[in-house]
């Protein structure tokens, strides 16, 4: 019985190959993802035809696994704190071309074909819409920044109705 | 003397602009970025000719300031615990081309160039040099990837030296 529990414990902890030696997480070519203390790993999604950056966010094991059977974006939300298909709710999914992983295998940069659709909760294509001036700063607490992308492709008052902005202060 | 202890506190937590409401945060021009319980902001950096993921990173605040101040890319090592001014071993400095940050402003990304170059400690141009395949899985833990670059852009042990290896199992 103790068997038992301890299989299915190690099942869940460990779904991807075991991390154990460094040369094999860098030059290897099996998976083995790292996830943080939160069970977490970052994940950086690109346009497939721009590799313009459309957002940043996390998945867990399970979203992971998710993502590459059905190829279909599912991130885990830290403010809902459950699954996320992107799309559900707005019908923008991401379908997945290409799925990486950087050398120490604790961070996934993902590649997806949104259409013509967008990426943001705001109503731009990209989350990435605003650009930081560079030099030097004359008040940190005051920096200016420019849009760059000037119009929305939707409403999300119309598209997420009564649904709580995920944004947090 | 209660005041000034105050004040030195306030300066290092609010460098920038206090997050009070979440329409100034995502419409808003101000920078206000929003840094995780360890102090820490995740940074997506491309390359400014390609787009092309190089890395994934953190800023503190500190970093972040240097960084916009000097237009060179500093990060904050987790393996080192201190400030990263990229290239300052390698050689491989980031000038820093555009800035940018997402809607809830959790998240940058920023685009440099890196000449002839590399990004990836391994020796790659990226540190995205493998990709996971997509669809069913057979076994979790032997999940096969590919290699997208196929020669290293310069030799660790040549550049490194006797540096300890930034990736933990």
């Amino acid at each position: 019985m103790q068997i038992a529990i301890l299989s299915i414990f190690h099942y869940f902890t460990h779904m991807f190959k075991k991390r154990e030696n460094v040369f094999e997480i860098e030059e290897g070519k099996i998976l083995s993802p790292k996830f943080d203390k939160d069970g977490l790993i970052p994940v950086i999604t690109t346009d497939c035809k721009t590799n313009e950056v459309l957002m940043h966010g996390f998945m867990n094991e399970e979203s992971l696994k998710i993502t590459i059977e059905t190829k279909e974006a599912c991130y885990w939300s830290r403010s809902r704190k459950s699954l996320w298909h992107k799309g559900k709710t707005s019908g923008f999914v991401q379908k997945v071309i290409d799925l990486r992983i950087d050398d120490d295998q604790d961070a996934l940069w993902m590649s997806v074909d949104i259409g013509n659709g967008a990426s943001c909760h705001v109503g731009y294509k990209s989350c990435f819409y605003r650009s930081v001036p560079l030099g030097k700063m004359e008040n940190t607490e005051k920096v200016q920044m420019s849009f760059k992308e000037k119009k929305k492709k939707f409403d999300p008052k119309k598209v997420y109705k009564n649904q709580p902005n995920p944004t947090k202060i």
